[in-house]
């Protein structure tokens, strides 16, 4: 397996954020970065040596890019697997397209991880309308019903409470293939910011916990108001999936913790898993000895991982649409770290920035 | 006075390893940069979002440069001042054009320094080999003869010990203007990294101590062995020099402290001063709440000034030409923070990168 090198060239596939800041942590260990993106004001073009705005069906420009570059990663889930298939071909590709494709779809991350007698909320495949009936005698109301593929920030989601008329909900959400979840009585969300090296070195950053408003992740903070035990259950849980996977690369892990544990539902409950980088560690460029940009990219150069020290109380905070006019307001405060993203429009939902306090 | 935006361009003069940690600074903060710069293969180009490279006397390129951004400032003194002029006729230049020349010309800036009545090694103006002579009367031996102008890292001096044949050090140094100076019997050499904001305000990192091998600086640490006043009375001196000026941006002020002060040598002594961030502030990336690239970018946005706080003792140590091949062990060790700055060739003498342990 070849390492990298400074002076070497990673490519990227997507431009935003999370591209923009694997790019800056790169560049900070002397490596170019090349992303690839169909939009044309991606904005980690801005920070990039190489760029490539096409789309990503585009297998010629898809060629050139994986020619000029010594390994290729990716910012976002909802990269094609066709696309990640064809060049992987080329190029060795971070993590995986297993991984990919895993996370891609509902049903079959949900499945992998019950194969690894993980915790989940009780699902059940619904293809079709009649099939959500099936699925709601199964598991009950209330019930999620959650397009397989595509889905975040609570797009293709609803919410099936008693009298709702099934066949509507079903078109809702586009009438396509998609998974009925029960609804887990949490008591808090975490998640689990990981990384594994190509040569299986596993370490996890301490425990996130996360307040979503709107189905968007508004605030986290560091460490989780978890017991140990729960802790150190969350983070097996993270290297369980990361060596079934024999995932190369920064994963993040989004969980349901329970104080009173019901029946088929255990303490920890895993809700997703992103094979990227996520927003809920961005905290980690100010509040730990190696941020999650950077650690991904030592795990995808075949490197040593890096140092997961917390440096104190950490709370970070999204700047979403409108919120991005505070700017001028955190600048001014002691011990905030102001963090824009380069973007356009602020709209409404738009994650536009986030703030890190440490304390 | 306008205050800059995120989504505002920042010209950059410059485009070595300083811009290119300038520039990485301000994408943090939603800025765009424009590196301009005569070096085809310039490593902050990597990073920025708009490159020009062009001489700095093609006035059409400046013009057009110019035109493009919302304030420039530079990363090195030697910056041609026509060239900085030139700009500030089109566009804010920060740090200005005064403070530049000060820089540029070591007798202006000993003599600007001695007006405010700030401590140096006693100093002699040299125009000619004649001269020479007479200031070597004046200041006695040992000595050090400097070029006025474009000497860095010891290029342009020569030391005049007894016996030593004055025309032939005279010419050693190219015959150009020069000054002596008398040699400071220092304990150690420090520096304080500061800023001042378009309001005036101030503010300084704690002391740097630093170790130059063969003229180069090899390491940093911080904070500084000195007294609580000695301490002060150092970053008085760089508030002093920032306030004279006016100066808008991170400046650092390179100083001799003395434990046992001989006549016309005060316990602290001024050596120079760079209108720049500076290789001994690098330690503040990961070492202090703001960096000295995110201070800069701050300032000549107009923008309040953020957090000096230092996160613990620290070590910096450059990695200079051949010391960039221990990258890969750096790498594996706990705590340490790698910087390789995506220059070619690992030449004697050139920077390549640097190291930052928080203890």
């Amino acid at each position: 397996m070849k390492k990298l090198r400074p002076g070497d060239t990673i490519g990227i596939l997507g431009g935003g954020q999370l591209g923009r800041m694997l790019a800056i942590a790169a560049a900070q260990l002397g490596l170019k970065t090349h992303i690839f993106a169909p939009e044309n004001d991606s904005p980690a073009f801005e920070v990039a040596a190489f760029h490539t705005c096409a789309a990503y069906t585009d297998q010629r420009a898809l060629s050139a890019f994986a020619r000029g570059v010594a390994v290729i990663t990716y910012e976002f889930e909802n990269v094609p697997a066709e696309t990640a298939a064809f060049l992987a071909a080329l190029c060795p590709v971070y993590p995986d397209v297993k991984a990919l494709k895993t996370s891609q779809d509902r049903l079959a991350e949900k499945t992998f991880l019950r194969g690894l007698g993980i915790a989940t909320a009780p699902f059940a495949d619904v293809e079709d309308a009649d099939a959500l009936a099936r699925a709601i005698a199964q598991i009950g109301r209330p019930a999620i019903l959650k397009s397989r593929r595509f889905g975040y920030d609570g797009k293709g989601q609803a919410m099936i409470r008693e009298g709702a008329d099934l066949s509507a909900v079903f078109r809702s959400i586009g009438g396509q293939p998609a998974i009925l979840e029960g609804v887990v009585p949490f008591t808090r969300e975490i998640s689990i910011i990981a990384a594994r090296g190509k040569d299986g070195a596993f370490k996890a950053f301490d425990a996130c916990e996360n307040t979503h408003e709107h189905h968007i992740l508004a605030r986290t903070i560091v460490p989780a108001k978890l017991s140990a035990q729960a802790g150190d259950k969350a983070v097996g849980i993270a290297r369980l999936i990361a060596s079934a996977l024999d995932y190369v690369g920064v994963i993040a892990v989004e969980m349901f913790a329970t104080d009173n544990p019901r029946a088929g539902i255990e303490d920890i409950a895993v809700n997703e898993f992103a094979p990227r980088v996520h927003n809920s560690g961005h905290w980690t460029i100010e509040g730990a000895a190696t941020s999650q940009f950077a650690q991904h990219i030592r795990a995808v150069c075949g490197w040593p991982l890096g140092s997961v020290k917390r440096y104190g109380a950490i709370e970070m905070r999204n700047l979403i649409g409108a919120e991005a006019g505070t700017w001028v307001s955190v600048l001014g405060q002691e011990g905030a770290s102001l963090h824009i993203y380069g973007k356009g429009e602020a709209r409404a939902g738009r994650k536009m920035g986030h703030v890190t306090r440490v304390g």
